[in-house]
């Protein structure tokens, strides 16, 4: 991808990297030569590692070193059908898995790093997801309200310290989260999560060439947007996020 | 609850019975006593009867019983920590379980029964949905042209003669289910949901004592709804659910 960004740059301005995560020395190694030596302007990364999620200790230096570089990483679903949704199946059938496991996914792990403090210690990091930021925006007031009672669901564990030891509102940390606009069009949820996380950290997507592109632009033109929102959509924020100019 | 009703009509004009599931003949037994002899104008059951799902043939007579009654059921999710969110945790850690994994549930439940036919076969069954429907509206458009691939994801079992045996595009079913308000206020998702369900098919609900009963109150008002709109879900809509008029 280096290679196709230095040879055709009027068509490929930039490119992110792929960062595999399953053995960390060797995973920031590979993340300082993607971005210092090839360019990168970004890293994409998985919701869980082997299983693991990004919250575990192991990961922090990953985030350290996407802050420092002030560069953003796009958070991707991994979920298959191996998550079953009933005890009595051993796998999610009829891709449910996909169709909803995959926001559930993006969901969980955004806030398993929420949790975990990620943005009080790197509060200038900058992370994407995908789909419109998955169920956040349409359970907003779950979050912000059921998730005050946090611990009082559960007996193994005590979770009574973990609110008090963030700086913010819980509900703060999910504003600054970005979010694109792969959600197959014209669907409800763009005026939700726009409105969620607003026109400043929504960043136009396709998910191409699996999802539909003229489907999603004219989701998005019928939103209504001023001519800045729009830009700032389909190009702006990107721009911001990678740190470049895009002629 | 009958023997209230009974004694306290003004306060309690109707209850809906809780039916369990894990045996259908004495199920659908207990179903009849509670509808014919008790009064109960409607049932309440959970999105999975002991780790099954609910489109498994045995459940069937529930589904055609409650048409023929013209009684709606009540459909909450019932996922516990047990449903893990990483293959590397033996648990759903932070009671992601809850705030995601009911509504998760609650999706994944539509969705199979609308993919077994159940409306194609009981087109008058009305199934009340809590938290407004799950992620259905949010993500109406992945369910519309993403699921339109139902299949293309999968090896280990054929799924393509699903779609062509509805007798509707698949969407379509997803508007025939009822959904409550239980959003925990002014949620962002009250209106995506409104806007995908109809004002006609959405009920007003609190999940009280848990809910908050005056900020879901608050957060429906300010959707600056037609009085006919309000009054439709604040209790029309559920009379014509439960057959009855209340003073």
């Amino acid at each position: 991808m280096a290679d196709t960004v230095r040879r055709h740059p009027s068509r490929f301005p930039a490119f992110i990297a792929a960062l595999p995560l399953h053995n960390m020395d060797s995973a920031m190694e590979e993340l300082k030569r993607a971005i210092e030596t090839l360019g990168a302007r970004g890293i994409q990364i998985f919701t869980h590692v082997n299983g693991h999620p990004l919250d575990e200790p192991q990961f922090e230096p990953l985030f350290a070193s996407m802050e420092a570089y002030d560069l953003p990483i796009w958070l991707h679903p991994a979920r298959t059908a191996v998550m079953t949704d009933y005890p009595s199946e051993q796998q999610s059938r009829f891709e449910m898995w996909w169709c909803y496991g995959w926001p559930y996914e993006t969901s969980v792990a955004m806030s398993r790093l929420v949790l975990s403090g990620v943005f009080d210690r790197h509060p200038k990091l900058k992370i994407i997801t995908h789909h419109l930021g998955g169920m956040i925006p349409y359970f907003d007031k779950r979050i912000e309200d059921g998730m005050a009672l946090l611990g009082t669901r559960t007996q193994t564990e005590d979770y009574s310290g973990i609110l008090p030891s963030l700086k913010r509102p819980l509900i703060d940390y999910f504003h600054m989260f970005h979010a694109d606009t792969a959600l197959f069009g014209a669907s409800r949820g763009l005026a939700c999560g726009l409105d969620f996380f607003g026109a400043g950290n929504v960043v136009f997507a396709t998910d191409a060439p699996f999802g539909p592109v003229a489907a999603t632009r004219d989701g998005v033109d019928h939103l209504n947007l001023e001519k800045t929102q729009l830009e700032a959509i389909h190009h702006r924020n990107a721009e911001k996020l990678i740190n470049m100019r895009i002629a």
